[in-house]
């Protein structure tokens, strides 16, 4: 098989008509509209009145989910995506996703969300990992300019720094991946993104040590670390084990090392204070001995 | 491929020389030793000292627990291993194993330890879904008896019921899986168990509802439903979301019905007060609407 060719989106511009979607769990009105107020100052924001749905942890059924994400991501109108919440609930749209063309244009969210990022990926296009619109509204305006500079610039983002080396090296290839939990809930299936030379990016959040462990060795049977080229480590946040002589950070270091790929930990990206909006599917150029993730192309065109 | 032909073991005599190990997590003392008991009134026990060793969340090093492991399985005097404890540990030995030619005899245990199952069977092994030592003691005089009997009897194992009707339906074939969170960590790796034609038994504990629909989801996503011809659930063990307005098992029913497999629901094997030893590689009998698991060959010879 050939390899995925990944294109930037077309460059969004103040005024345009964007759509709120909400494809896994239900989630804070008020959180939500936090989030909204903050896009809503930049670009016509759109959403259906069913997403206020809620059955069991998803915000409605799934056909529900899958009409109004289909129909966000084929409509040419629609200049952009913006993900309510993660949670849990994308895994169960991604074969009804299959018949969907999508029209070219960013998708932004993470966690859950990771699992419509691989099958945009493998359709040949970029999208942005970066805050869910529950989390927007908390986080800074620094922040905030990344992710709209990210949308409308045609220029690479700004690199980002991360806090430790966890194996030294430089590497480059596309960055993909994003929630630990979800990218392994991929192996085995059809909707793994295109892997090969890539640069993974991993986090995650309320898993124990022995849990990032069990999943990361799901990705070593499964041979993806022979498949890409270097490892960035986002947030873990509330991975602790209570009691314990043992971090998760320790945990994830051995893990890192076993793997022999450059790796670097402590990036500004996941479910800490900090998400740092960043664009999956560009070529970025990884230092783990300076701990920086540099993006080598424009995610926009 | 073939199917893989799964055989059963030389029965055991009591008497009989057997190994326990520690193949995963770390364990209590007391437990162990109740369990021990168990066995000791009937078999000689041996174990290595080593097997009291602790490293972060496993009973020692890979390489401890690996050899500890092979050795058991290969040596042709050691006629059955019994697990010490699940917990984690198991999926960082499946590569190291695959080096091991093991001498046909039955092992003994579930939850983590159901990633050596799955590797068993793949060596053409029946092997036993039943209580890990540091469970058995608490277990009663009828569940010490049935493990006896399928180590020990020519003749198929008694039947088990459940206790309610997921999808009608009856269907044959080999018994196979057990813990869903392991299981699941098998997909996209070499070392899934042969489930073609397979009557699949799945149990866990501690997963909230929304993590069963994931992992249910994966098995979905990797085609597994297409494969297997019938579904066993047995314990889903403090698997409740609190103040929740649905429960695991309604959960765990959609799910099931969404296969269209003939399936039933609340049999006594898992993480539960009881945890029946149930032989896997055997061609079983499902009738769900009689909730009735019926053994159609002796496991061993």
């Amino acid at each position: 098989m050939l390899p995925t060719v990944i294109r930037p989106y077309p460059a969004l511009r103040p005024g345009d008509r964007v759509a709120a979607v909400a494809p896994a769990g239900p989630f804070d009105r008020a959180s939500f509209e936090a989030g909204l107020g903050v896009i809503a100052e930049r670009y016509r924001v759109h959403f259906d009145s069913g997403i206020w749905s809620r059955h069991r942890y998803l915000a409605g059924g799934d056909v529900r989910r899958l009409a109004e994400l289909s129909a966000a991501l084929a409509d040419p109108q629609v200049k952009a995506v913006f993900c309510a919440r993660g949670g849990y609930g994308t895994l169960r749209l991604l074969a009804g996703l299959n018949g969907v063309s999508p029209s070219p244009k960013p998708l932004v969210g993470f966690s859950d969300i990771a699992a419509i990022h691989a099958w945009l990926q493998r359709e040949g296009q970029v999208s942005v990992h970066g805050p869910v619109l529950t989390q927007l509204g908390k986080l800074g305006a620094s922040t905030h300019e990344r992710l709209f500079s990210l949308l409308e610039a045609t220029a690479p983002a700004a690199p980002l720094t991360g806090t430790e080396t966890c194996v030294e090296g430089v590497a480059e290839g596309p960055l993909l991946g994003g929630n630990l939990a979800v990218l392994t809930r991929l192996l085995g299936t059809p909707f793994l993104p295109p892997l090969d030379g890539a640069i993974l990016l991993l986090e995650d959040v309320g898993e124990r040590p022995y849990s990032l462990d069990r999943m990361w060795t799901h990705l070593a049977l499964a041979g993806i670390f022979r498949r890409i080229r270097g490892i960035v480590l986002g947030s873990f946040t509330g991975c602790e084990e209570r009691d314990a002589d043992y971090t998760s950070g320790e945990v994830l270091r051995d893990l890192a090392t076993a793997t022999g790929l450059p790796c670097a930990a402590g990036f500004p990206i996941g479910h800490g204070d900090l998400n740092e909006p960043v664009p999956l599917g560009v070529r970025v150029r990884l230092d783990a001995h300076e701990r920086r993730l540099s993006f080598l192309e424009s995610a926009a065109r």
